[in-house]
């Protein structure tokens, strides 16, 4: 309806939405408030106040003090909507809806889940999901293994790969995630005091780690697998009683599968440490059934996918058997990155910073970081029973003997 | 200064070049030829007989017959000019100068390479080139090496690795090279009488050497680490006394650098094929230094391009080692499947097909396939001189027992 860009008030906005959504016509009963955090993205909230329903409509920032960074902007919004739409194709119960994008405006507009929290926020507080595992391994399975070369022929999966280049937002977890946690080269890891001294001599001078990190790093840079959502962590989740919604796939690329579910793995084994030095059993138990879970039901419906393959290798049960295990055995190296970039690096995650006794914060911080190193570097860790093993491993040797700095 | 396309006559080539080239402005001057053999481009000699200078015009043909695979043409021959004006940047003495691309008459115009002959043809005839394995080296490890991650920056590799997304020329490659000559599952091999049992036995029915085949195309299908040739054999390579130039290019896209490297050491191969059965120890002698040469020299030179590297990680040595051993490792397992494919499939090649004594050709087919074979199958073969061990071990073995079909 605009034929050129600018930031909507929130008037605008509720004019845009009474002119593009059906049901939202008069619009002296809308009611519009913004409630996202504003630093690039601007989310309002548009409710019907004579039906109840609501929307939501997140429009991208202008950003124009340079061009280069308005461009940036406006790719990563269409491509967060355009691989909603795709994963809503084979999930769709698994993400929000989108009801319209306006590449003109920079924005869309999607149902508001109003009924759903963020995951993060709920593991915090100490809330467990049975149904958990079984909705993410689905989400990953589906949008992943049919992304694949085995399901797609082979222009589309070109096309989709063109689709997704991402350079901008690869860039940010080339940085974060696969080099400054381990060389801190531009002087931006925030390091908890009483963990520097081990973390400096652990991960900052250890050469045997950081080829491995270099190893995987190559892996993330050229390895064109599947559309991965790219930024998977449970700040991406929003969770009910009943289900989750996958939000936010703006980092999405082509690139190696494992970056997803290592992902997952980890962001699980921030809320496991977390409960583990308050010593709480029951939610340790239960994130540490989820990992194994997700993990099972990922493999098992991946191969149930897989199998629907017109490739005509993948008539041999190894061939599909070996690559799915493969990328297991990458999610937990995958995983070693992410447990070690949220304690070492910029992002934390509110898991960890949140435990409000100091030692608590050390004690969980040296143990994502003990496992995020063998992770990383022990090579006989290739399935998610070992993983389990050296979680608890670590967890029994740390709260048993404390932490020291040899 | 068409404003519409058309396939050119031979006087419209004329008028063409006139007004395009400078020093070919006389119309009355110029003489043109058709050259190609003409499928799907036409190639045209246009010579100045004042100067006595010339260049090529090369144009895609029309293929209106369906819409869709006309624009697989017209995207073909873009690849194939832009990614020569790329190489020319890197390499100016190793490809054809390229004087101009018109995208609306789908045509390049370029230097006539009327000093040189195909190599292949030339190895054919037994001559022998002490230069190539320098000049070949330098033309892979500057264009390869300066595509990767290592040298270019993030946003620059992911910009080429768009420009070069190439699913039409892939997916010919997948089949032909990838699938069919282990399966036939499109009934288009064709093999040799006197081959055939043993090909079905040690190729259709082996499912270990299927299995590992299965990786290599994964492998073909995913890993983005450099813009590759594509099509890097002997046939792509114009040779004389003193300097080769690479062309064809049509097949580049961003994938494992050990594809262009295993083609060379396959089509190097094919020849020393054909010589070992005709017991021509000068020339075999000459093939096995240069495959020999153009691998170590490629790797040198590899590594001095990598130092240059602005990746953190690249600051260890081990890092970049790991990565071109890998690709020389890569360059056999590749090796092995052009070695299978050129015998086996579709496309043949005339150092195997022009073998005049039917004995010879089975035994120069054998030859290869038995090396093909270890390539693909063999962990243990990772450096160029174990492949060098490999095939004087297969060539003794055969040419003292003759081969047998058990």
């Amino acid at each position: 309806m605009f034929t050129e860009y600018f930031l909507m008030s929130l008037e605008d906005i509720k004019k845009y939405v009474s002119k593009q959504i059906k049901g939202y016509e008069n619009i002296d009963n809308l009611a519009c408030t913004e409630i996202g955090d504003g630093n690039l993205n601007y989310v309002f909230r548009v409710v019907n106040n004579s039906t109840n329903q609501s929307v939501i409509v997140k429009q991208a920032g202008p950003q124009a003090r340079i061009s280069d960074s308005f461009l940036l902007s406006t790719d990563r919004n269409r491509i967060e909507t355009e691989v909603l739409i795709l994963e809503a194709e084979k999930t769709p119960d698994l993400v929000p809806v989108v009801y319209l994008y306006d590449e003109i405006m920079n924005c869309c507009i999607m149902e508001d889940l109003k009924d759903f929290q963020i995951m993060r926020k709920e593991l915090i507080a100490g809330k467990k999901f049975l149904f958990f595992a079984d909705q993410i391994s689905t989400f990953m399975a589906e949008n992943l293994m049919r992304t694949t070369d085995f399901i797609l022929n082979p222009k589309e999966k070109k096309n989709y790969q063109k689709q997704f280049i991402n350079p901008e937002l690869c860039e940010i977890t080339e940085e974060l995630v696969f080099t400054e946690p381990f060389i801190d080269f531009k002087n931006q890891n925030i390091l908890t005091p009483g963990n520097e001294e081990w973390i400096e001599k652990e991960f900052y001078e250890d050469e045997e780690l950081h080829f491995k990190v270099a190893q995987l790093k190559q892996q993330f840079l050229t390895q064109g697998q599947a559309l991965l959502h790219g930024d998977l962590h449970t700040g991406s989740i929003f969770i009910n009683e009943k289900s989750i919604k996958v939000i936010d796939p703006e980092f999405a690329f082509y690139g190696p599968i494992g970056y997803d579910a290592g992902n997952i793995i980890a962001n699980l084994t921030f809320a496991w440490s977390r409960f583990a030095v308050l010593r709480d059993d029951s939610f340790t138990d239960w994130a540490e059934n989820t990992i194994r879970n997700t993990i099972q039901l990922f493999r098992e419906k991946s191969l149930k996918i897989l199998a629907e393959s017109k490739e005509p290798f993948a008539k041999y049960e190894t061939v599909l058997v070996t690559f799915v295990d493969k990328i297991i055995k990458d999610s937990i190296s995958f995983a070693g990155l992410e447990l070690s970039r949220r304690i070492i690096g910029l992002a934390k995650v509110a898991d960890i910073t949140t435990i409000e006794e100091i030692d608590h914060r050390i004690m969980a911080e040296r143990l994502c970081l003990s496992i995020a190193k063998k992770c990383i570097t022990d090579k006989e860790i290739i399935d998610i029973d070992h993983y389990l093993g050296l979680i608890r491993e670590v967890k029994r040797e740390l709260l048993l003997n404390g932490i020291s700095n040899n």
